[in-house]
C-alpha cells in the first residue's frame, strides 16, 4: 500500500514529458502512468483516478499547446502548481554503431523532425524521413528492428536518455537547430492549496472579452499595467461558438497572495464576462517579477491606510 | 453668545460670492464676513477664525480660479464641503430713472465688462468703460454720486439683488452675452467629517506628476478609467519651482466613500508623487455620475470575495 | 507543358490540409504537390519549387499553428494570400459494413483522437486507440487491411471523403466533439503583388517588443487602437535567444492598402524594434472591418488636407 | 506714414502686459496701443485695427487666463505666434522716501496684492491694502497724490520699472511672496504664415470632447502619446451650452511643421468632435521637446517609404 502521488503524462515512456515528469518530482517518491494525449491526462486529474499531470503548454515539440489549453478551460477546474522548462534538442540512436552516412531512414515524430530539419539537411541529407506516432514509438521500433509504416529505418530521433534506457547506441546527441529552443511543462492538479509565493511566480489565467474591439482588449490590459503586472504570455483564441468573441489565455508575472495580482484579478473579474483562475506557481528558473516599489505589498497597504484615514475625516501628515 | 457658523466670502457685500454664500446657507443661521480676497478667505479658516469659506473656483467673473487654486494647494489642508453654480449675470443700476441712449460711462470690475461686452456694443455703444476696483464698490459708487477713479459716472453693472439692496434704480436685468456662462463656487472648511454620499458627488484632488511625458498624463489618467471614474474637470498647473513637473487639479465624478473612488485613489498614491484630497461633497445639479454595473460597491464586494475564496484555494461556481 | 500554379500541403493525400487545399483552389486547375510537415511546404515556395502553399495556422487538428508561425517568421519572406476555415469533423471508415459495439479498435492521429473523445466515450466505448503518424496513414491501413504500430484495426477516423477517395464503407459521418470546432489554413506565396482589398480582409504582422512590461504591450497595442483598426489574433511567443523579450503574431481587421492600417503600421514600424509584413488578404466569411466613419479612407484624406491647410498658414472653415 | 506693426495691450502703460509687450518685441519698432480688457485687444486684431496682441494666457497676477482662452476660442480664428515667461515681482512705489514702518496704506490690485501677502504680513504688518482698478492705476494715484476709491494711500505695489517711468520713489524692489511664481504672455495675430520650427516650439489647441468618460479622455491623450507628443499644459472647460461635454484647452510640445505633431493632429481631427489649431511658435526658454529617435521626421519618412513599399508588393530589407 502507497501514499505515492499519482502523475499522468503524455506517454509512452521516452516522452519529453516524461523527462519533464521526473524533472518536476526529482527527490520525490512518485507513481507515474502515461496515457494517450493531453485530455486523457487532465480527464484522469479531474476524475480522482490521478493526483497530477504533468503536460506541456508552450512552443512544444509534442504538439501539445493547443490540446493543453483547450483542455483546462473546459471541465471541472484544475489549476497549474508548477512549471519546468526543458531545452529542446535529441539524441540520434540505432541498434548498432552506425556512420552518418550510412543512414538512409530516419524515423521520429513529424513535431520532432521539424525541429532538426536544417541539422539533417547539413548532416545527413541522404536521410529519409518515416513519420513515427510518437518519438517513444520510433525508438522502440529501431529497438525491436520493426519497420514503422510498413518502412524499415536505421535509425530515430528521441528525447535525451533513450538510448540508455532502451539499450540502443547513441550515434548522436544534442541534436538541435536552435539551440535556445525549449518546451515548457506544467504540473497540474486539483483547486486546493494554492503554492505559497517564492518572490517568483506567475499565474495563469483565462479571460473573455466581449468583442473584437482593439480598445476592449486595451482596457483588459489595463487593468495589468495599472498595477505594474507584467505579463510573460498572452495567447487570442477566437471563441468558435461565439463569433467575434475572444479568449484570452494570459500568463502574469506574480502570485494571487501578493496585492498587486490580487488587485488586478479584482478588476479583471469585475470588468470582463468570465475570468478563471487557473494557478498561481513558482515560475522555472530565476526571473525575478521585479516589482516596482510602489507595487509591493507594504505600498498597497499604505494606500489602503490613507484612504481609511480620509475616509474618517483625518488628513495625510 | 452663538453658535452660528462664520462663513468669510469675498467681499466687498454685493459680490457674486455673497450671492453664492446665501445660496450654499438658505435657511441657516451664519455669520457672514466680507474679507479683501481669497487667501485672506482661506487663512481665516486654517487660523480658526472662521468656519468656512465661500469661494469662487472655475469660470469666475471675479477672477478667483488660480487664486483658489493655489491657496487651497498651500498650507494647512482644507478640504471642499459643497457647490453651487450661479449664471453669470448682471443688472444694470443707476441712481435715477435714464433711457440707454443717455448713458454716458458705466462702471464696473474689469472682469464683468468682458462678459457683457457684446451687450454693451448693441445696447449702450455710446458708453465708455470706467474700471472700478470691484463690481461692489462701482455700485457704492453710483449710489453716493461719487465718481470713480475721478471720473463720474451714470450706471453701474452689478449681481443681480444689488438695486434693491441698495435702493439704486433698476435700468435693466438679466444683462449677459452667454445666457449659458456660470461660475462654480465653493464652500470650504477644515478636514473632519466627511459629507455623506448622496449619489451624485465630486471629489477634488491635487496630484503631481514628475514628468512631462504625456504617458506619464496617460498612466495617471488610466488609474481613473481602470475604476470607471469620469473626471468633470482637469487642469494642469507647471510647478514653478520644478521646471518639467506639472501638478494636476481634478474632479472626479463620485465620493471617497464608494470604492470606485476609494481604489482610484490608492492607486493615485501609489503611483504619484504627491496626491491631496481636498474633499468628496454633493454636486451641484442632478448630475448623477452614471456608475456601470461593475463598477458598483457590490460588484467591488463581489470581487473582493471571489479573490479571498481563489486565495485559500477555492474555486468559483 | 503546363503553366497550372503548383502548390505543396501537408500529406499525404487525404489530410484536412488537402481538403483546405481544394476549398481555397475551386474552379482553378492546379499542380498539388504532397510535402512532409509545414517547414518542408515553405522551403518548396522560398526555393521557388513550388508557388504556393496551403498550411494550418490557428486551433488545428493537424498540430500546424506553432510550426507554421514559427516557418514563416523565419527565412527569406513569404506572405499570406488568403485563408479558409473548415468546421473540424471526422467519417468513421471500415473496410466493410460494421456495426459500432463490434468495433474493438480505432486509428487516427493522436490530435484528431482528442477531438473526438467525448463522441467516443458515448458512442463506442469499447474501443481501443491505436495511434496513427497521420489521419491518412490511419485510413490507408484500414484499407490495405494492415496493423498500425503492429496492432490490428478496425476502423479509422479521417476527414470527410475519405470513404468515397478509398472505396472504403462509411460507417458514420459529422464525427466531432465541439460542432463549432474549426480550422484556419492559409495560403502561402512569395512576397508579390498584394491581393487587392474586398473591404473585408486580413493583414498578418510579426512584430517584437523589446521589453516584458505589459506598458509595452500597452504603447504597441495604442498603435491599432488610436487608428479604431481591430485584431482577431494575437500570440505572444518568447523569444528564447533573448530572455525576457517577446515576439507578437497578430492578425489586424483590414488591408494595407487602406490608411488605417497603413498608418498604424508606419506607428509599429518606428516604435518596435521589429515589424514583418506578412500579408494581407480576404478575410473568409463575411465579417466585415465594421470601419468607424471617423477611420475611413476619406477621413484620413480629409485630416491630411486639414494639416497640410494650417501649415500654409491657412484656417479650417 | 509708418510700416510699424501695431501691438494692443492690456493698459493702462505699466502694466505686467506692457513689460511683456517690451519683452517679445525687443529691438523693434512698434507701435503699442493700450486697451482695457483681453476680449478688447483680440477684438482690434480680429477687426484688422491692430497686427497683434500682446496678452497674458497662464497662471497669471492679472487675471487673464480665463478670459483670455475664452476669447481665443471665439469669433475669427486668431493665433498664437509666440511668447515669453516673466517672473511674478513688483516694486514698492512712493511719492516720497518713506521708512517700511511709517506705511499705512498700500495699493495695488486686488491679484497683485494676493501674491505678496505673505510678504507684506511680515515686512509692512501695520499697513492696509486699498485695491485699486489696476496696479498702474494705483501707482498713478500715488504719483498724483489722489486717494484710490476715496482712501488716501502712501505707496503702491507696481511692476518692474514703475519707479523710474513715473518719476516716483523705489522704497523696496523684488517683492514676491514666490521666488518662482511666473506669468505666461503670448503675441497673438491673425492666421498667416506659421513662424519656422526652431526644435523648441508650442502648439497650441482647443480640442472638444463628446463626452465626459475619462475613457474618452484617455482615447484623445493616445493621440498625442502614440506619436510621443507630451504636453505642458491642459485645462478641461465645461461647455456651458452642451452639459456634460468638455473643451479642452492644450500646449503640446512641438510645431506642426514637425510630423508628428502633422501626425497626432490628424489624429485629432479624425476623432473628436472639434480641433481648432491655435498656433505654432518657439517657446520660451531652451526647453527642448526632448524627441525620441523613433519620433523624428526621418523615422516618419522611414515608416512611410517602408509601407509603400509593401504596399507595391516589396519587401523590407
Amino acid at each position: 500500500m502507497t501514499a505515492r502521488p499519482r502523475y499522468v503524462y503524455l506517454g509512452p515512456s521516452g516522452t519529453f514529458t516524461e523527462a519533464a515528469l521526473l524533472a518536476m518530482t526529482v527527490g520525490s517518491e512518485i507513481e507515474a502512468i502515461a496515457v494517450v494525449d493531453v485530455p486523457a491526462a487532465l480527464s484522469a486529474v479531474r476524475a480522482g483516478e490521478a493526483d497530477h499531470a504533468a503536460v506541456a503548454i508552450e512552443n512544444t515539440v509534442e504538439g501539445g499547446v493547443t490540446a493543453t489549453l483547450d483542455s483546462l478551460a473546459e471541465g471541472a477546474p484544475l489549476v497549474i502548481q508548477g512549471e519546468v522548462v526543458l531545452p529542446v534538442e535529441f539524441e540520434l540512436v540505432a541498434r548498432e554503431p552506425i556512420s552518418l552516412d550510412a543512414i538512409e531512414r530516419i524515423t521520429a515524430h513529424s513535431h520532432a523532425w521539424a525541429q532538426v530539419r536544417r541539422w539533417a539537411h547539413a548532416t545527413v541529407p541522404q536521410a529519409v524521413f518515416v513519420p513515427a506516432s510518437s518519438n517513444a514509438a520510433g525508438a522502440l521500433a529501431v529497438a525491436a528492428s520493426e519497420p514503422v509504416g510498413g518502412i524499415p529505418v536505421d535509425a530515430a530521433l528521441a528525447p535525451p536518455g533513450t538510448a540508455e534506457r532502451l539499450g540502443l547506441h547513441k550515434v548522436l546527441e544534442h541534436v538541435a537547430d536552435n539551440p535556445h529552443a525549449a518546451t515548457r511543462f506544467v504540473r497540474i492538479g486539483r483547486p486546493g492549496e494554492v503554492p505559497a509565493p517564492t518572490g517568483s511566480d506567475k499565474t495563469t489565467l483565462t479571460v473573455h472579452l466581449p468583442t473584437d474591439r482593439s480598445g476592449a482588449l486595451l482596457e483588459m490590459l489595463e487593468q495589468f499595467a495599472a498595477r505594474g503586472v507584467n505579463l510573460s504570455r498572452i495567447e487570442s483564441r477566437p471563441r468558435w461558438d461565439h463569433p467575434g468573441e475572444y479568449s484570452f489565455s494570459i500568463d502574469a508575472l506574480g502570485h494571487i497572495a501578493e496585492e498587486r495580482i490580487a488587485d488586478a484579478l479584482m478588476g479583471l473579474y469585475r470588468t470582463c464576462p468570465l475570468v478563471v483562475f487557473q494557478g498561481s506557481y513558482p515560475a522555472a528558473g530565476a526571473a525575478s517579477a521585479d516589482v516596482q516599489g510602489h507595487m509591493t505589498d507594504q505600498a498597497f497597504a499604505d494606500a489602503r491606510a490613507w484612504v481609511a484615514h480620509l475616509r474618517n475625516g483625518h488628513h495625510s501628515a
